[in-house]
């Protein structure tokens, strides 16, 4: 089987378990793979504008990159064709790059966390969700909550700004509004009644431990997600359980995410659990 | 073990049999390796300056690069460093690129000509060698030759004034009066008082078939070398065979500028014996 050649552009990859997941399942499927991290923030890459390093990807023969932050936005008008669902999001996180070197966007985070959803909380009600945190990867599981049966999305943020600038940009995209910002401030009240609510703030992970809004508005009827998976159990995650709620760790996005990019990618279909079993294993 | 990703920069590289070798040599020593054609004839890479390519190169996570025609001298402005023996000789078909991205270039045609000499012909008299062909990687069988026992080396072209200029830059790389350049025409003569004579035309190419000289003037007591591979029996070989002569076929020089390549771009000692069975399986 042919190779197969792949990279990460972005800033601070260092910790990024996505190149693990593919050279470890390209392999698996016979197919030497080669993952690469072309990080801004290292000497090899610094310096370079994105464009200048997308069609590097290009000429060097890769067969698609994954884009992360501060890129994910910046990339789209440098792309020959972007999927309508990334396009409406206004973020891509995957560039598959055709033989011929023809750049196509999509967004994986997206529907990496909508499958995540699926897969973790099947049969969680929807109806009204609470974000918490509309930065980072926040744009893409607010797009995916709203287009995969969430009725109203509360978006809270300790930037009220941020969090309306935000459902703005989803209500454009589904052509309903299906998104309200709220103040961060409060959010308790909103979480108390709502199906769920998703953690989309940094909070939680190890240089941020805590929790972004107070756990005692939770009851056992809520489901509870997060996108943190450094520590897969966060502070929020156990506090929930511990109340009785369904939860989703935040190991689904990373993997999904990478699954379905490898599909894109390679045309393969991926194994889930094998890459499962490889980013647990980091 | 880390993965390896390694390239060539050239025009016209479909027919290299150099990727394969790397990827499988790589892999059989567990490490996933890709070897990427970067190609200026097709239309991911064209277009593109060599300085361009070279740079995408090191953002891209490379750990080296083959360079070819017709970049083998274009190069050498663009490195951090190349050995003695390539500036010498002022031409590079090997691209070192550290962790840090800093390049260094070097000429494994050079020491994998010398290889395949002292492999394929470890008895052979060279005190007097006629090299038939000034182009292509003749600079480097020349620098190979005369830096390798051959006393004095003549070097005969269709075009004497080609002939002239590779001698005078061999005689000042090798800081003495090597090489002297003769006209094609009348080679016979100076072959036949020659230890052993190389083809360094593509002559005997399925594309070129024949021989670049008049293969009556040689005897039993002549070593016949061919840079040609496609076929491994050219014409010229053949006859000599014919003629009692001892061979030098063009897959050992083809073989171990690979074999040395791997070494440089890894740290890894290749395993000979399975390149030249990947080389001879394509």
């Amino acid at each position: 089987m042919n190779s197969i050649l792949l990279g990460l552009i972005g800033e601070g990859l260092d910790l990024s378990r996505t190149p693990a997941m593919h050279e470890a399942e390209g392999l698996a499927q016979g197919a030497p793979t080669v993952y690469r991290r072309i990080d801004t923030l290292t000497e090899r890459a610094s310096g370079r504008e994105l464009k200048t390093l997308l069609d590097a990807a290009v000429s060097s023969g890769f067969n698609g990159v994954n884009v992360t932050h501060p890129y994910k936005q910046a990339v789209l008008p440098l792309l020959d064709e972007v999927s309508s669902q990334a396009a409406e999001l206004g973020a891509v996180n995957t560039v598959v790059i055709s033989p011929e070197g023809k750049t196509t966007g999509h967004n994986t985070d997206v529907t990496g966390f909508a499958r995540g959803l699926e897969e973790g909380l099947p049969n969680a009600h929807m109806d009204t969700v609470v974000q918490v945190g509309a930065g980072g990867v926040g744009n893409a599981v607010a797009y995916s909550l709203v287009t995969h049966g969430v009725n109203t999305l509360k978006i809270a943020d300790l930037d009220p700004t941020r969090a309306q600038a935000l459902a703005d940009v989803i209500n454009d995209a589904v052509g309903r509004e299906a998104v309200v910002g709220v103040d961060a401030r409060g959010v308790e009240d909103a979480i108390a009644t709502a199906n769920g609510v998703v953690n989309a703030t940094p909070m939680g992970m190890l240089a941020h431990p805590g929790t972004a809004f107070d756990v005692s508005c939770l009851t056992a009827e809520h489901w509870v997600g997060d996108v943190v998976y450094m520590p897969i159990e966060t502070e929020l995650l156990k506090a929930a359980r511990a109340r009785g709620c369904e939860t989703l760790d935040g190991t689904r996005m990373a993997i999904h995410q990478a699954v379905d990019a490898f599909r894109l990618f390679t045309g393969l279909e991926p194994d889930v659990e094998r890459m499962r079993k490889t980013f647990l294993s980091l």
